[in-house]
Protein backbone atom coordinates (compact mmCIF):
# COMPACT_ATOMS: atom_id res chain seq x y z
CA UNK A 1 0.00 0.00 0.00
CA UNK A 2 1.35 3.46 -0.81
CA UNK A 3 2.32 5.25 2.46
CA UNK A 4 1.53 8.61 1.06
CA UNK A 5 -2.02 7.79 0.46
CA UNK A 6 -2.41 6.36 3.68
CA UNK A 7 -0.78 9.62 5.90
CA UNK A 8 -3.57 11.43 3.65
CA UNK A 9 -5.95 9.15 4.71
CA UNK A 10 -4.67 9.01 8.21
CA UNK A 11 -4.89 13.13 8.47
CA UNK A 12 -8.58 13.69 6.54
CA UNK A 13 -10.08 10.88 8.95
CA UNK A 14 -8.72 12.37 12.18
CA UNK A 15 -9.82 15.69 11.07
CA UNK A 16 -13.36 14.73 9.15
CA UNK A 17 -12.53 15.99 6.05
CA UNK A 18 -13.45 15.40 2.79
CA UNK A 19 -11.60 15.19 -0.42
CA UNK A 20 -12.07 15.29 -4.35
CA UNK A 21 -9.77 15.82 -7.91
CA UNK A 22 -10.38 16.83 -10.62
CA UNK A 23 -7.99 15.47 -13.23
CA UNK A 24 -6.58 16.58 -16.61
CA UNK A 25 -2.89 14.95 -17.89
CA UNK A 26 -3.05 12.70 -15.03
CA UNK A 27 -6.76 11.18 -16.18
CA UNK A 28 -7.43 9.32 -13.06
CA UNK A 29 -4.46 8.34 -11.68
CA UNK A 30 -5.08 10.77 -8.41
CA UNK A 31 -7.91 9.26 -8.17
CA UNK A 32 -7.12 5.69 -8.73
CA UNK A 33 -4.33 5.99 -6.10
CA UNK A 34 -6.75 6.65 -3.27
CA UNK A 35 -9.26 4.46 -4.16
CA UNK A 36 -7.24 1.48 -3.69
CA UNK A 37 -7.22 2.22 -0.12
CA UNK A 38 -9.77 0.36 1.28
CA UNK A 39 -12.40 2.17 3.20
CA UNK A 40 -11.18 5.53 1.22
CA UNK A 41 -14.91 6.16 0.66
CA UNK A 42 -15.08 7.47 3.87
CA UNK A 43 -13.58 10.59 2.90
CA UNK A 44 -13.04 10.43 -1.13
CA UNK A 45 -16.61 11.74 -2.54
CA UNK A 46 -15.28 11.31 -6.28
CA UNK A 47 -13.82 13.20 -9.02
CA UNK A 48 -14.09 14.73 -12.83
CA UNK A 49 -11.46 13.21 -15.29
CA UNK A 50 -11.94 16.74 -17.47
CA UNK A 51 -10.09 15.27 -20.49
CA UNK A 52 -11.68 18.09 -23.03
CA UNK A 53 -12.33 21.32 -22.87
CA UNK A 54 -15.86 21.08 -22.90
CA UNK A 55 -15.93 18.64 -20.15
CA UNK A 56 -13.65 21.25 -17.96
CA UNK A 57 -16.31 24.17 -19.09
CA UNK A 58 -19.55 22.18 -19.27
CA UNK A 59 -19.15 19.93 -16.26
CA UNK A 60 -16.67 22.13 -14.15
CA UNK A 61 -17.38 25.13 -14.67
CA UNK A 62 -14.06 26.40 -15.91
CA UNK A 63 -14.65 29.73 -17.94
CA UNK A 64 -14.30 29.40 -21.95
CA UNK A 65 -12.93 32.60 -22.42
CA UNK A 66 -10.26 31.67 -19.81
CA UNK A 67 -9.46 28.45 -21.55
CA UNK A 68 -9.22 30.16 -24.75
CA UNK A 69 -7.17 33.68 -23.31
CA UNK A 70 -4.54 31.24 -21.27
CA UNK A 71 -5.31 27.78 -22.74
CA UNK A 72 -5.83 24.76 -20.27
CA UNK A 73 -2.39 24.06 -19.40
CA UNK A 74 -2.60 27.23 -16.89
CA UNK A 75 -1.93 28.40 -13.38
CA UNK A 76 -5.91 30.09 -14.01
CA UNK A 77 -7.57 26.89 -15.12
CA UNK A 78 -6.23 24.88 -12.55
CA UNK A 79 -7.37 27.30 -10.08
CA UNK A 80 -10.82 27.26 -11.86
CA UNK A 81 -10.58 23.13 -11.56
CA UNK A 82 -10.46 23.18 -8.47
CA UNK A 83 -12.85 25.38 -7.58
CA UNK A 84 -15.60 24.44 -9.69
CA UNK A 85 -14.95 20.75 -8.66
CA UNK A 86 -14.88 21.97 -4.85
CA UNK A 87 -18.37 23.12 -5.21
CA UNK A 88 -19.58 20.19 -7.87
CA UNK A 89 -18.06 17.30 -5.58
CA UNK A 90 -19.40 19.35 -2.32
CA UNK A 91 -15.99 18.05 -0.78
CA UNK A 92 -13.66 20.20 2.17
CA UNK A 93 -10.68 19.85 -0.68
CA UNK A 94 -10.34 19.49 -4.04
CA UNK A 95 -6.84 18.79 -6.31
CA UNK A 96 -6.67 19.56 -9.88
CA UNK A 97 -4.23 19.02 -12.13
CA UNK A 98 -3.57 19.99 -16.05
CA UNK A 99 -0.86 20.06 -17.86
CA UNK A 100 1.27 17.98 -20.49
CA UNK A 101 2.56 14.60 -19.98
CA UNK A 102 4.22 14.13 -23.30
CA UNK A 103 5.37 12.47 -25.46
CA UNK A 104 3.43 15.08 -27.58
CA UNK A 105 1.72 18.12 -27.60
CA UNK A 106 4.69 20.44 -25.92
CA UNK A 107 5.21 24.08 -27.56
CA UNK A 108 8.11 26.23 -26.61
CA UNK A 109 6.09 28.01 -24.71
CA UNK A 110 4.64 25.65 -23.04
CA UNK A 111 6.52 22.38 -23.47
CA UNK A 112 6.37 18.71 -22.09
CA UNK A 113 6.69 18.57 -18.62
CA UNK A 114 4.68 21.78 -17.53
CA UNK A 115 1.91 20.71 -15.07
CA UNK A 116 -0.11 23.54 -12.77
CA UNK A 117 -1.58 21.60 -9.75
CA UNK A 118 -4.58 23.20 -8.43
CA UNK A 119 -6.14 22.72 -4.33
CA UNK A 120 -9.31 24.68 -2.85
CA UNK A 121 -10.01 24.96 0.55
CA UNK A 122 -12.01 26.82 2.78
CA UNK A 123 -9.73 29.52 2.67
CA UNK A 124 -9.34 29.79 -0.79
CA UNK A 125 -8.04 28.47 -4.14
CA UNK A 126 -4.03 28.27 -5.17
CA UNK A 127 -2.14 26.71 -7.69
CA UNK A 128 1.51 25.62 -8.18
CA UNK A 129 3.80 25.92 -11.74
CA UNK A 130 6.01 22.70 -11.86
CA UNK A 131 8.62 21.47 -14.51
CA UNK A 132 8.98 17.64 -14.54
CA UNK A 133 11.43 16.28 -16.85
CA UNK A 134 10.53 12.73 -17.15
CA UNK A 135 8.25 10.55 -19.38
CA UNK A 136 4.54 10.66 -19.48
CA UNK A 137 4.20 7.81 -17.07
CA UNK A 138 6.76 9.40 -14.66
CA UNK A 139 5.36 12.97 -15.49
CA UNK A 140 1.98 12.16 -14.57
CA UNK A 141 2.87 9.94 -11.29
CA UNK A 142 4.91 12.65 -9.82
CA UNK A 143 2.27 15.26 -10.28
CA UNK A 144 -0.43 12.96 -8.67
CA UNK A 145 2.18 12.47 -5.98
CA UNK A 146 2.99 16.08 -5.74
CA UNK A 147 -0.81 17.20 -5.73
CA UNK A 148 -1.59 14.53 -2.68
CA UNK A 149 1.90 15.91 -1.07
CA UNK A 150 0.27 19.44 -0.89
CA UNK A 151 -2.97 18.16 0.77
CA UNK A 152 -0.30 16.15 3.31
CA UNK A 153 1.38 19.58 3.91
CA UNK A 154 -2.09 21.87 4.81
CA UNK A 155 -3.20 18.56 6.66
CA UNK A 156 -0.30 18.41 8.64
CA UNK A 157 0.38 22.06 9.23
CA UNK A 158 3.25 22.04 7.01
CA UNK A 159 1.67 24.84 4.34
CA UNK A 160 -0.77 27.65 5.87
CA UNK A 161 -2.50 28.79 3.11
CA UNK A 162 -1.73 32.69 2.30
CA UNK A 163 0.92 32.50 4.90
CA UNK A 164 3.95 30.88 2.99
CA UNK A 165 3.06 31.49 -1.04
CA UNK A 166 0.05 32.28 -2.62
CA UNK B 1 1.83 -0.67 -23.56
CA UNK B 2 -1.47 -2.41 -22.66
CA UNK B 3 -2.79 -4.11 -25.93
CA UNK B 4 -6.22 -4.07 -24.88
CA UNK B 5 -6.57 -0.74 -24.76
CA UNK B 6 -4.36 -0.19 -27.82
CA UNK B 7 -6.73 -2.77 -29.62
CA UNK B 8 -9.83 -0.51 -28.48
CA UNK B 9 -8.22 2.93 -29.33
CA UNK B 10 -7.35 1.39 -32.75
CA UNK B 11 -10.66 0.32 -33.73
CA UNK B 12 -12.44 4.03 -31.44
CA UNK B 13 -10.06 6.05 -33.81
CA UNK B 14 -10.44 4.11 -37.02
CA UNK B 15 -14.49 4.60 -36.39
CA UNK B 16 -13.91 8.36 -35.60
CA UNK B 17 -16.20 7.73 -31.90
CA UNK B 18 -15.49 8.96 -28.88
CA UNK B 19 -15.84 7.09 -25.25
CA UNK B 20 -16.15 8.33 -21.01
CA UNK B 21 -16.79 6.56 -18.36
CA UNK B 22 -18.61 6.53 -14.85
CA UNK B 23 -16.91 4.55 -12.51
CA UNK B 24 -17.50 3.76 -9.24
CA UNK B 25 -15.58 0.59 -7.89
CA UNK B 26 -12.89 1.15 -10.06
CA UNK B 27 -12.23 4.60 -8.95
CA UNK B 28 -10.58 6.02 -12.27
CA UNK B 29 -8.66 2.98 -13.29
CA UNK B 30 -10.38 2.54 -16.32
CA UNK B 31 -10.01 6.09 -17.12
CA UNK B 32 -5.90 6.08 -15.70
CA UNK B 33 -6.00 2.82 -18.38
CA UNK B 34 -7.20 4.90 -21.08
CA UNK B 35 -5.29 8.08 -20.79
CA UNK B 36 -1.70 5.80 -19.76
CA UNK B 37 -1.94 5.72 -23.97
CA UNK B 38 -0.37 8.60 -25.70
CA UNK B 39 -2.46 10.27 -27.73
CA UNK B 40 -5.55 9.19 -26.32
CA UNK B 41 -7.71 12.29 -25.60
CA UNK B 42 -8.14 12.04 -29.99
CA UNK B 43 -10.72 9.38 -28.72
CA UNK B 44 -11.40 9.94 -24.64
CA UNK B 45 -13.34 13.00 -23.53
CA UNK B 46 -13.13 12.09 -19.86
CA UNK B 47 -15.23 10.35 -16.63
CA UNK B 48 -17.15 10.98 -13.39
CA UNK B 49 -15.36 8.63 -10.24
CA UNK B 50 -18.63 8.93 -8.85
CA UNK B 51 -17.65 7.39 -5.32
CA UNK B 52 -20.14 8.57 -3.65
CA UNK B 53 -24.07 8.38 -3.76
CA UNK B 54 -24.43 12.33 -4.04
CA UNK B 55 -22.14 12.26 -6.57
CA UNK B 56 -24.13 9.54 -8.77
CA UNK B 57 -27.23 11.16 -7.94
CA UNK B 58 -26.24 15.08 -8.37
CA UNK B 59 -23.32 14.79 -11.27
CA UNK B 60 -24.11 11.96 -13.16
CA UNK B 61 -27.99 11.82 -12.74
CA UNK B 62 -29.03 8.57 -11.75
CA UNK B 63 -32.51 8.50 -9.43
CA UNK B 64 -32.43 8.73 -6.19
CA UNK B 65 -34.87 6.81 -5.36
CA UNK B 66 -33.48 4.01 -7.82
CA UNK B 67 -30.43 4.33 -5.51
CA UNK B 68 -32.60 3.65 -2.29
CA UNK B 69 -34.51 1.00 -3.36
CA UNK B 70 -31.98 -1.11 -5.59
CA UNK B 71 -28.52 0.04 -4.01
CA UNK B 72 -25.50 1.53 -5.72
CA UNK B 73 -24.51 -1.90 -6.82
CA UNK B 74 -27.07 -2.73 -8.71
CA UNK B 75 -27.84 -3.44 -12.92
CA UNK B 76 -30.43 -0.21 -12.80
CA UNK B 77 -27.84 2.08 -11.17
CA UNK B 78 -24.71 0.88 -13.77
CA UNK B 79 -27.59 1.68 -16.41
CA UNK B 80 -28.04 4.76 -15.50
CA UNK B 81 -24.69 5.90 -14.95
CA UNK B 82 -23.41 4.53 -18.36
CA UNK B 83 -26.77 6.64 -19.80
CA UNK B 84 -26.36 9.96 -17.98
CA UNK B 85 -22.36 9.78 -18.76
CA UNK B 86 -23.48 9.57 -22.20
CA UNK B 87 -25.28 12.97 -21.91
CA UNK B 88 -23.12 14.78 -19.86
CA UNK B 89 -19.98 13.85 -21.23
CA UNK B 90 -20.81 14.19 -24.83
CA UNK B 91 -19.46 10.95 -26.01
CA UNK B 92 -21.01 8.38 -28.17
CA UNK B 93 -20.05 5.37 -25.66
CA UNK B 94 -20.26 5.69 -22.16
CA UNK B 95 -19.33 2.64 -19.41
CA UNK B 96 -19.69 2.44 -16.20
CA UNK B 97 -19.03 0.07 -13.16
CA UNK B 98 -20.23 -0.26 -9.62
CA UNK B 99 -19.15 -3.15 -7.62
CA UNK B 100 -17.63 -4.29 -4.24
CA UNK B 101 -14.08 -4.66 -4.30
CA UNK B 102 -13.72 -6.03 -1.07
CA UNK B 103 -12.11 -6.68 1.19
CA UNK B 104 -15.17 -4.68 3.44
CA UNK B 105 -18.51 -4.06 2.47
CA UNK B 106 -20.19 -7.09 1.05
CA UNK B 107 -23.35 -8.91 2.34
CA UNK B 108 -25.18 -12.48 1.87
CA UNK B 109 -27.18 -10.36 -0.77
CA UNK B 110 -24.24 -8.44 -2.05
CA UNK B 111 -21.22 -10.59 -1.55
CA UNK B 112 -17.26 -8.95 -2.26
CA UNK B 113 -16.94 -9.48 -5.47
CA UNK B 114 -20.22 -8.25 -7.19
CA UNK B 115 -20.05 -5.97 -10.12
CA UNK B 116 -22.41 -4.40 -12.59
CA UNK B 117 -20.73 -2.99 -15.42
CA UNK B 118 -22.92 -0.63 -17.91
CA UNK B 119 -22.30 0.30 -21.53
CA UNK B 120 -24.55 3.01 -23.35
CA UNK B 121 -24.56 3.61 -27.01
CA UNK B 122 -26.78 4.99 -29.65
CA UNK B 123 -28.65 1.67 -29.56
CA UNK B 124 -29.88 1.73 -25.94
CA UNK B 125 -27.77 1.22 -22.73
CA UNK B 126 -26.92 -1.93 -21.51
CA UNK B 127 -25.90 -4.22 -17.77
CA UNK B 128 -24.08 -7.25 -17.04
CA UNK B 129 -23.20 -8.80 -13.87
CA UNK B 130 -20.35 -10.55 -12.66
CA UNK B 131 -18.76 -12.41 -9.68
CA UNK B 132 -15.31 -11.73 -9.43
CA UNK B 133 -12.79 -13.48 -6.46
CA UNK B 134 -9.84 -11.55 -6.62
CA UNK B 135 -8.42 -9.16 -3.60
CA UNK B 136 -9.43 -5.56 -4.04
CA UNK B 137 -6.96 -5.10 -6.87
CA UNK B 138 -7.77 -8.07 -8.89
CA UNK B 139 -11.37 -7.68 -8.67
CA UNK B 140 -10.97 -3.66 -9.55
CA UNK B 141 -8.08 -4.78 -12.93
CA UNK B 142 -10.37 -7.30 -13.65
CA UNK B 143 -14.23 -5.09 -14.27
CA UNK B 144 -11.87 -2.40 -15.99
CA UNK B 145 -10.47 -5.03 -18.43
CA UNK B 146 -13.64 -6.49 -18.75
CA UNK B 147 -15.68 -3.16 -19.32
CA UNK B 148 -13.02 -2.24 -22.06
CA UNK B 149 -13.39 -5.78 -23.76
CA UNK B 150 -16.78 -5.24 -23.80
CA UNK B 151 -16.12 -2.51 -25.82
CA UNK B 152 -13.97 -3.99 -28.10
CA UNK B 153 -16.70 -6.58 -28.96
CA UNK B 154 -18.95 -3.72 -29.81
CA UNK B 155 -16.31 -2.38 -32.10
CA UNK B 156 -15.57 -5.48 -33.74
CA UNK B 157 -18.53 -6.39 -34.32
CA UNK B 158 -18.19 -9.41 -32.00
CA UNK B 159 -21.29 -8.05 -29.92
CA UNK B 160 -24.41 -6.89 -31.15
CA UNK B 161 -26.69 -4.98 -28.92
CA UNK B 162 -30.01 -6.47 -28.57
CA UNK B 163 -29.15 -9.42 -31.16
CA UNK B 164 -27.16 -11.78 -28.26
CA UNK B 165 -28.31 -10.38 -24.76
CA UNK B 166 -30.06 -7.78 -23.31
Amino acid sequence: MDILVENVAALLTEQGFTVGTVESATGGLISHMITSLPGSSNFYKGSVVSYSNEIKSNVVGVNGGDLTRYGAVSAVVAEQMAAGGRRLLGVDFCLSDTGIAGPGGGSPEKPVGLFYLGLSCREGTYSREYHFSGDRSTNNQTAARTALGWLKDYLSGEWIPGKLQR
